[in-house]
């Protein structure tokens, strides 16, 4: 056989300027090890600039001859000392945070192979790691559960579960789409995630078809009003498609009902998806999983592990009981790409299963993250938050100047700082107004500071407050105390 | 004011076994530089097994205790040694190939940072980044162009673009779904990437109403079956919508007459969007500008870097030339994430105008790949692969054993080895039975002795022939030689 001359490449050209090219990586690398990866702590979580100040001191431009590598490391400088450090223990902003090591490691892997998973044959490894990991993961949900993908974020995953209910219901909708149907309704709480409503809009329901259900007042889906609703649409003559339950909300961290609401789909035969990005990595912790109870009724589920357990961006997972409709619902047979008449099982070629063509490897962080960690350490990591939440939300009932908005049921602690003018007067008349502008000026000096990044948003007919999420597993209970400290100070000084 | 106290932070704990971790990511780091990053032409482009074979000599296991660092460089060594090395010149199997030091620096920094970009609070310089590069690619394409945003490849892309052509006819659809619409028809090349289809069976359009154009003996749409089809369409009580055209089909590297098409879709009122995620990369080349000549009147434009670019995975924008649509179309207005009382202007959180909510951060690689070449960087790169296809098209033509399948216009070189029992046989009977046979032996030698790595696909009734497209920059004529002699030796061996 010839073909072994072609393997050793000796006589072929070296990597064009390797050396200069290694040098600039490796300086790169420690700049990373140096004012990202292991800083932390002793950093301001953000180093505030206005967008318009920004602007003028940050080099955007793209011209038409390239920077030196001196020039280059500079700007990579600046783009670290301007960005937010979402790692830090005091980034409480969103639904993440945090900076795992062994994740972090599965991202550069991942970024050096640069593979693209759609066949077997061109990401071998990643592609049985999916597969593993999924069954994995299903076989955590239910003896029952089949199939997964990963999906580029929650929404997406919230779209496609959407879509798979209406193949599930309509399989011609993939040949002829939805122009004959009469209006399909999805029914899900009004603390849903707002994926949900884009979504309908993006797969040609609509988002009027939406039907918003009430929630108590800890954030859950009321069931009356759900059977009410779906009641309501059989009579006008709609078709009640799906339930998409929420477990974690979004703002609350309200878990719906499950067992009542898969009770419901299944008698009216309605597909049940459950929005457990923010929830779902419960399925780890022993202790706390019973908060999933009923979850594995659900057809559809889909769990962010880039939220609740740290993994890097983005790690999002939808999860499937039916074990052919991912393929059945988005399939399309391209000829270029899988092939009939491959060397090897076709059946290791997941591609035609996502709704993506090239598609970026998620896989490889998480399942070295788990590696490293394994469940246990998954399961330690959501029990320590937990009491960090739980001591969190005891602070707030000692202390006079917090109340709670809600009772807490997860690791959203939701709560408002309340001026010393203001305490005890909930009775006056322009309270809920007076207390609405409090937040938002708090996290405008915290922020400009850099000192810390929370979230406050309204609800409903509740003024703005404070949503607090315990996710990073550098923040403790000493934390805990100098964050509502750091409060309660600002407020002091802004309404005194 | 109080608030300093808070940033310094030496009372509180330091990072968790900081120096064990330190140690093992940079561990990893020189596993990655000496086994990925500079490895490139000393490797196989794969060490292939079968995936079961794969499944018995990889530990993909999960479980519940952690492995010791030991065992995770040895599992990372080996995810390592089994994987498609994309970075490989020999890699040419799909629309991608390659490695940049400059993008794998910027991916490596990203993912250091773990940023999502919604808002401008959580990704400050990321969002202006994005606002700059997505202004300057809009000036590449013409003056009339505002607006982009990044998509999780080529495939939603083209999916967001459907949407936004049917939004601007009926804006009403966001609300109420198309349940009342008339069919709504999508006009595409029957060469067209297979998303098209895929992604109108998604929103709900159905891949019955995507109607395929005829295309020529060079793969170009031809625009009396167009004029044609859109006429029946008319005649019907159908409504066409939008014609998707493609600047560089997956297939043959086709360009799509796009004057033409531009022109009929101004007299019947159309959305003109084009795919040209692997064609667009051209707007840098002042050499090969002109293939893209009429793409400034389209309304919506893909170009995904990560394919001509060398951009690393993955990296696709979506050029819009109407300021508002994207906001209008797919905006939400989520209270909890994009609060009306913010401390600073509002216009900075681009997150509504996505699709997605939580997204992972395209732009930075990119930039900085932009910034360390300059757009004269990218030209060089262009121009130098067009030079190597067309070496590869002369020499096609040069030897007896090869035959193009149809003429070159592109980095596509689409060609048939011909065994040499059936050259200059093309009239008898089973010729094209036979014919298709062969790539995929050629092949599968290929692959499992990991020298090349190679596409090959039938079209229409076009046996299976060979897609060989030159994309990556370490790929020089001497190569060409040596693969095309390869072949020819595979089909001597195979074919005697």
């Amino acid at each position: 056989m010839p073909i072994s001359r072609l393997i050793d490449m000796e006589d072929f050209q070296p990597i064009p300027e390797r050396e200069k090219h290694e040098e600039f990586l490796r300086k790169v690398m420690e700049i990373l090890f140096e004012s990202v990866v292991f800083k932390a702590r002793s950093d301001k979580v953000v180093l505030w600039q206005t967008p318009e100040k920004l602007k003028e001191m940050f080099d955007f431009s793209l011209m038409q001859s390239g920077e030196t590598h001196e020039k280059l490391l500079l700007l990579l400088k600046k783009t670290i000392k301007y960005s937010v450090k979402t790692g830090h223990p005091y980034f409480i902003n969103q639904l993440f945070s945090g900076l795992d090591p062994y994740g972090l490691a599965g991202q550069w892997l991942t970024d050096a192979l640069n593979a693209s998973v759609y066949t077997y044959e061109v990401a071998p490894v990643f592609t049985l790691m999916e597969d593993a990991l999924i069954r994995e993961a299903c076989k955590m949900i239910g003896p029952m559960w089949q199939d997964g993908i990963f999906c580029p974020g929650g929404s997406t995953a919230n779209g496609i579960a959407i879509n798979l209910a209406r193949f599930n219901k309509f399989p011609e909708v993939k040949k002829t789409g939805c122009f004959k149907l009469p209006p399909l309704k999805v029914f899900t709480s009004e603390e849903c995630h707002y994926s949900i409503s884009k979504f309908s809009s993006f797969v040609g329901i609509g988002d009027e078809n939406v039907e918003l259900i009430e929630t108590d007042n800890i954030g859950q889906m009321k069931i009356e009003n759900l059977l009410k609703k779906i009641e309501e649409t059989i009579q006008e003559g709609n078709i009640p498609l799906v339930v998409v339950a929420t477990l974690g909300t979004t703002v609350r961290g309200a878990f719906d009902p499950i067992n009542e609401i898969a009770d419901i789909c299944k008698k009216h035969n309605m597909w049940l998806h459950i929005d457990a990005a923010w929830g779902g990595g419960l399925i780890f912790s022993p202790k706390h999983r019973a908060k999933l109870n009923g979850i594995e009724r659900a057809n559809s589920i889909v769990i962010n592990p880039h939220k609740l357990l740290a993994v890097p961006q983005q790690c999002s997972l939808l999860l499937i009981k039916d074990k052919d409709i991912l393929h059945s619902c988005h399939s399309k047979e391209a000829e270029y790409l899988f092939q009939k008449d491959k060397h090897y099982d076709r059946k290791y070629d997941h591609g035609d299963k996502y709704l993506q063509c090239g598609r970026k490897c998620d896989v490889f962080k998480f399942w070295f993250m788990w590696k490293a960690k394994g469940s246990a350490g998954f399961a330690n990591h959501i029990d320590a938050l937990m009491e960090v939440a739980e001591y969190l939300e005891e602070q707030i009932h000692k202390r006079a100047e917090f109340m709670m908005v809600s009772k807490r049921q997860y690791m959203n602690v939701c709560f408002w700082y309340i001026p010393r003018y203001l305490r005890g007067k909930s009775h006056i008349l322009d309270y809920a107004t007076q207390l609405h502008k409090v937040a938002p000026q708090i996290k405008a000096i915290m922020v400009t500071h850099g000192s810390v990044m929370l979230n406050y948003q309204p609800l409903q007919d509740l003024p703005n407050f404070f949503r607090f999420v315990s996710q990073n597993s550098g923040l403790g209970k000493k934390d805990i105390d100098y964050i509502l400290d750091h409060i309660s100070e600002i407020g002091d000084m802004l309404f005194e």
